[in-house]
């Protein structure tokens, strides 16, 4: 069970109104590397652990996150406050509300006129926030490997806005707020390492031929390799097809009514390679092009696909 | 610019059509974990890279991955390809297409009504892919991580799908995309570990005094603690509103026709908390409810909040 | 800040295993009607609420409905216990992996494949939660009554889950969600209606001579008239076009060289009402189709347009 | 059946062209308190309602909302038609071309780029049309209510755009529709009571000992309390977990055998809470980091989590 | 399989940073109508393919839309290149930071703050790329038909940016990129009518009677007529309803029992169209409107509902 | 302005319940090649025309598949009639109703459990809507190709439904809508060719050099040629890289400032090539591999990567 305290993990101190940053700072509220991605994503893999080191550590960060959801929150309803008593009360002259609402560039107007200056859980473009942001598997050995990215990323993202404001008190609850990723990657880090072992992922082995095989799936020139694909690690060879030897086909073995069937589409289906119809493209070609098969190969003439550089731009009328 | 080769990089054999099977595999074709956003994620990191070893890297692996879009399409093509010509055709009586649409609990229906038995850019519940998915924040030390976490998820499916499946061409294909997701995850656990430092990621050092700090936000029982919160990583801490000293608000500073507006707002909206209003749910509550302004609380009588276990359903004509 | 306690607010006894029912519970997991909805719903209007009656409610709500989020979270943890241990062990047989993952009917294939057999925020049909489900906009006369419709909406999904289990324990702990439901209604009530006037919304006043009208759209039939479109409320009246007395037109004042611009596309683009052209469908038409201008008009004939009841589906090959 | 007549229920009458606001006015085209939202609300509801009354109001609104949707989408094409044949004609400078779509700072850039200058079904962030926007559910008492909040929210959305434009024509056409929402709700509200009972929704009652309670969830600071959580309403009390009296955890019987694959995860996947193993974070923390156990305490050393107010970013090369 | 080669099909030659412009030409990098919407539509269709010159057409134009993928995300990343310089070293201040992630007016402070600069899969307002975009349905009839669209729609795309541009580089690059488009348009279109019949798509015929019939749905003026809707191809009918001589009704035959539940949902959900309740928006319309039951009718009065033009809001306090 | 009549435009007689069959149907209703879907494209498109032919087309058009999105609507409801009102009343037992909820294999758990039974805007899968389907982009050469492959699109799904029901009245009403489709692709396919010329859309010309020619763009295996790529429309060419005759890279003239960042952000974030780091997937191979630096190159040792054929899943305790 949740219990709410009403102050913040972290005091909020905002200078002066300034919905433009009110918007960038959605980023980290509803946006994909945001703290409610953080905390949902803490939270479900909570739920479903067993592991009591795991699953006491989980509930914690999560709850944290929930706690720096509200920080960034309440920033971001700082920074709005003013605009959103305008728009309530609408004291402005329309042309003012209209270059404060347009004016800033980065999709306040959204915000605003949506949002009534509320915090909405979107990113700063307005995109509405998705659990598709949130990759728990069930499996720690992947979700912690999902965790410690989250928080490397949440906390670049931080570092970002905090080059991007010279608030000072917006600036320091951001970089506290920076700072507990770094603790929280270290926490997934160790809950990682002292599970033993943990890689590969998952029970199943590889196959030992492919396991440890780099493909250069590239032609022309010469890569620059490294320890990614170089001895002692990796077999460095060049990619082929059929690696297993076969066929390299798609094979599947049909019954033989879905045999009949296939067949039957096929035929229905077929395009002609002998024939050369008359297309739609070329009955809207204009000039003669309409009359002729091929009137449309005919480059410089009156078909529609004359010259990019010939200064011309095709008229209608023509 | 990309080429191709009309046969696979691993034969797909499959030995019989199984159109169920076949929707579970779109989890890996369209699913988040699946071969497009492992392509999109690697491809879109190569454009903007440019570090000579990673960008050939990434886009080694980026093509392989479209290699792998492409066999585990091809096996859903194969387990699809009867059902395919079967509703192309039409043959099958409308009973029969029903049954075979409707039966089998994994929405093929969704996979032959709609896609005609093609395999579709979507998980295996129908959910079309989005590029929500793909995390790439174009950041080295962030992104890598993001790249062995994904790698790690991928594995985790596949070994769930290989158990799930006793055709065994079907088996040994994902066999093989399975373990090239263990070679890359190596390789980038190299690229990540030659850019040194890495951690803590960007350039913008954390808070000294909260980067090692483990916040306990649990009250009650004593929580399970390991080297995720413990010494000497960590100093471990009672969570604590107002860390920082202050008052643990949030705070903006106002300019003055702002404060207006806000006051004036906060006027016009105040709820009263003196009143005890009738409300739309106490005109709705049936019986004499509407007359009183608190009888939803006369629970037991003829309001609407009768007890669950009193056996009755409410009837709406009493 | 938040804390949380490591129980929950109400016990979860659940019976066995049941794969099947856990995913419909996802409804109100991650679903439009669920608890993280409520919740995010809720704290969003929290942190831009300057009432400080209506601001404890919000967050006293939302703070429970997290905690309703992590009990519906564990009962469908608790009845996919099982299946998630079967998943990461791998230890069935192939079929019956199959058969338990997709014999179900409900979309638990999504949930054990992708999400391992942990809760995911997303609804029973494995759609991901997306915050365009949250409808915040920042003003309480629409916020409340927003409120007061989501818990209306809850409520109702919690009895059809609730009719849908014969798991005792399930029953209990669904219904002590489906009851709190009840109570935050009443609340959300309480709080508009103690904001004196709240309608209409806001403070623009409509247009007195259609604010009471009740415009009639349809033609035929006599309708069923109640007090939604009677005296004393309404002014019933037939819809009519142009109410305001002008064209009914769209206007617009064009600069010169934007009038020009669009007269030149509108010639450009003019599809000519007075041609009869042949067309790509007349080329693709079979039979004689393609050398006239009016073949398909020729039903019954060699024609693309045969009637529905001529029992002969068309052939590709005639 | 539906039919159309050429002329608008209002007149639209646009001064000039004006690409922006265009863009602000998309939020009741294709954004989420839109009229296509609410003509979809109540057209849906229509088709599955069998109470004479209500379907006849039903669509009536529908077809009113449509007809509110073909006006603002006639003024978003009036003040965008200027631009359109602009761009299709492509006669600007390049320069001209590029500050038109780029300047506005409200997203016309994707109306014009990607849509031509039509008004497309997105809100004024470009963000797509969802069905996610309509939250019938299939209950008049509860789709009733969610219909009295989506007008008054509406509404909301047509004052806040009537305040951001000084175009006479526009603002009156958009007071037009903001008053017909005022009238909806009202007819809405009287189809809700005349529906008795309407209170609590459905037909199961709550648990009559938590239907009436307020459950405080906040720790600290004393609430301002309301009627939304005071007698005679309510029974205020302090939030406690288990308010059932059982163990307030998450149980579930399993099978044996469920309970073995539970029971061998477990031990696999541990993560040992008496170990302090070496990260990758510490293999990539820089200095002698890698070669400690714990370098990343060693906070003002050469480790990766120096002070944000030391001055000096971390340079990679040191 | 996919193979690579380090050197784009064109040569991106880009004069100076604009990230503004890179935004913009993000539409087609992960616009609804770009290149991976094109090469993911083509290349599903190629693996589901039976006809052996289609399916060779199909991957060569994947293919090559897959090499266009890279140029168009090559010029993005060049335009972007000395921002993600910037935001990676941090090294503006913060306001000119700001500035230029805010000033542009066309969402680039998405692509900045989120993605650090990189191309990214979404469209040029921010919008993640779906596969909902790609309208594949398994039938060559129909898909290619929408083949020969989206190179239409994509020629047009390519055309506004290209207009919208004056770096001489990117021009051409982008002037390749839609010449292609036509070129791949016409190869769809010899495609398409090499199959032949293709019209109508599929194997049911239409009912003869209604096949070549156009509906005026219209009422009012008269419309303006020409071959979409005249002899000889249609036969021009005024709309009606039941133009099959049945009721025109929905009607379903019940179970006895199913019979009797909605019988009794009906009586239990009944509006009683003879009551005229008092409603809540009557609690909240204001002055003496809660005492009476029509209260909101007296316009002008104290009531909810003044009019528009009366000057003065209603004030909350009044 | 609509209006609109109580009777449908066809007869809707459905023969019995069958929530299953009603499931599928939203393919039609909410889906991405349904009625909405169709409605909204044309009406958009009616919204910015001025072509005053194409414009009462459009409109015809759109308002016909509102009509028909009613019509199929309507199926849905009467299909889901019984099961509307036995879940209304809950009168089934648990177990009743848990299997007829779960046991379709057709989502239909959702229809029934979140939308009551009613009709959803969603497609079969239960899917939202979404106007991401609507490919509108306002210019007519491009718009009317879009009409046409969408109505091609239709007219397949719905002769699938067809094909998979054996309820007479529900095959009539689907036969009628799948033949109107026919009969608008007629009439689009008329407004483009009656637009002349309509090839290469919009109004600027490819390059001569690239508008007919087709790269060949793969490797190995002889292509199955057509009229597609064959004389005289195309001139047939292996692919190449940079076929302006340029570098093929992607070039851009950074700003000094630019320039030194990018070199700086390069330095600091290089992954060397010469190293041979120690991983994080190292630390975690088990058995010796952490104390090695290439232990998991030591296939079939005790490192993480043994042979998928070695028969014995590995152990986490081993």
């Amino acid at each position: 069970m949740f219990a709410h305290t009403k102050r913040l993990q972290y005091t909020v101190r905002v200078t002066e109104s300034n919905p433009g940053l009110a918007n960038l700072l959605l980023e980290q509220f509803g946006g994909p590397q945001g703290e409610l991605a953080a905390a949902t994503r803490y939270f479900t893999q909570y739920l479903a652990e067993d592991d009591p080191g795991r699953r006491d550590m989980l509930i914690d960060i999560a709850t944290e996150e929930l706690s720096h959801l509200e920080i960034i929150g309440t920033i971001v309803a700082m920074l709005n406050k003013g605009a959103k008593g305008r728009i309530a009360e609408g004291v402005d002259s329309e042309a003012d509300m209209y270059r404060s609402i347009s004016g800033a560039g980065n999709d306040s107007h959204v915000t605003q006129l949506l949002y009534g200056g509320g915090p909405a859980l979107t990113n700063s473009g307005g995109v509405p926030w998705t659990s598709a942001y949130v990759d728990t598997i069930g499996d720690p050995t992947a979700d912690l490997r999902s965790n410690i990215a989250a928080e490397a990323r949440a906390k670049i993202i931080y570092e970002r806005l905090i080059n991007a404001t010279d608030d000072p008190g917006v600036k320091e609850a951001l970089g506290f707020l920076m700072t507990r990723e770094i603790a929280h990657q270290q926490s997934f880090e160790k809950a990682l390492y002292s599970l033993q072992p943990n890689f590969p992922p998952g029970k199943l082995p590889g196959m030992a031929e492919f396991a440890n095989v780099y493909f250069d799936m590239s032609q022309g020139e010469t890569p620059t390799r490294g320890p990614w694909n170089k001895e002692p690690t990796f077999e460095y060879r060049q990619a082929e097809t059929a690696v297993d030897g076969g066929s390299g086909n798609g094979e599947v073995t049909l019954a033989a009514d879905e045999a009949a069937c296939v067949q039957q589409a096929a035929e229905r289906l077929r395009s002609d390679p002998d024939s050369d119809p008359q297309t739609g493209a070329m009955l809207g070609a204009g000039g003669d092009a309409a009359a002729n098969t091929s009137a449309a190969r005919q480059r410089g003439g009156k078909g529609g696909t004359a010259t990019l550089d010939d200064g011309e731009p095709r008229s209608g009328g023509a």
